[in-house]
């Protein structure tokens, strides 16, 4: 059975645990608040940021800067703010030293004066590894609930 | 006054709440990717699930399962993915050794093709138990919100 | 750069991430459930409540009450149930001792036989303080999506 279906082993990592929920805090609040510069620099430089929206990945931290960049200044034109949250995480370091990290993950809406919206759920699929003491994402995978094939 | 409205004691154990975290998670993940055996296994043999919104608890693992294998099947033919969102948690160890986890939940349904939704808040209150190491469901208790009395 | 535009650092405390987040859990189920005086408890006595839904904010453990008070006999009149979710936790312990701590907030109200729905996203921000070995809050700051000025 694959690792997310199974119960919580006795290699769990409470440290890493909090960090990696730390760690997606202030990455989403980077993204969210359009310092898309800063969200950049938590991926590695040959990340790889793949979803099932997208005909293709995103290569490398300049194509995900770019990506980035570009839906945070359609949403600053359309007035909306927009907020990610993960949640129901789970954290599975590996024996080469990197870390897989599912949740679940919501995203939100709220346009200027209007009313918040969860406009979308997904499932996040990273793998993180540690470079100079800090977590940074090399390939992350976004799965929409709503564009699923059965 | 009742635990739940008390603030932090001196007793917390920091490793076991990011522990009952990384539980519900894949706790969940398994229930809404219909891994509904796996799921069943996180409860004990003679695990209780009792809701406001059922007239009677379900009462031993086979009973568990049956209800969430219907309710999953159900949803499959329907088309929508359902999301269990577990937060606010609140963990507090008795001096049997059992874990009151007391949290707030979210159901969140996304049709294929449609637009995710909010569809119930509730309370899940769970007591734990340890064994072979793993925490186990001995009993859980749903309370939706919308069906609350005043 | 400001500090919750930067990745997680070396002075990550692990308990204390944990420790948060259960405060969190409780202080807003108290909110929640109505018992204001407890939940009172969890500001210092000259604790500072503002909002930028608010004109001014709320001065002390006297004023701060006040005001949940009249909201929840609000919400109750109307039987809704409303719910506090945390979430995207940012802690980070300063130099003088006050800890500081961002989160996402989603506040969900769920009319009695009717449909959860969130009502508001916003942004916390909090100056903790331990007293007594328990985590207190010094000053919140809520800030409303919708409000946002660009």
């Amino acid at each position: 059975m694959s690792p997310q279906y199974q119960l919580v082993g006795s290699t769990f990592d409470t440290g890493l645990y909090a960090e990696v929920q730390q760690f997606y805090s202030r990455q989403m609040r980077m993204l969210d608040d359009g310092v898309v510069d800063g969200w950049a620099e938590s991926f590695t430089e040959d990340g790889v940021f793949s979803a099932n929206a997208h005909p293709e990945p995103a290569v490398g931290r300049a194509a995900i800067t770019a990506g980035a960049r570009q839906a945070h200044a359609a949403l600053t034109e359309q007035g909306i703010q927009r907020r990610h949250w993960l949640g129901m995480l789970d954290v599975e370091p590996q024996p080469d030293g990197t870390i897989n990290a599912r949740s679940y993950a919501l995203i939100l809406s709220t346009p200027r004066g209007g009313t918040a919206q969860v406009q979308l759920s997904c499932v996040c699929e990273d793998v993180l590894v540690r470079a100079d003491g800090r977590l940074l994402v090399r390939e992350r995978r976004v799965t929409r609930d709503d564009l699923l094939e059965q």
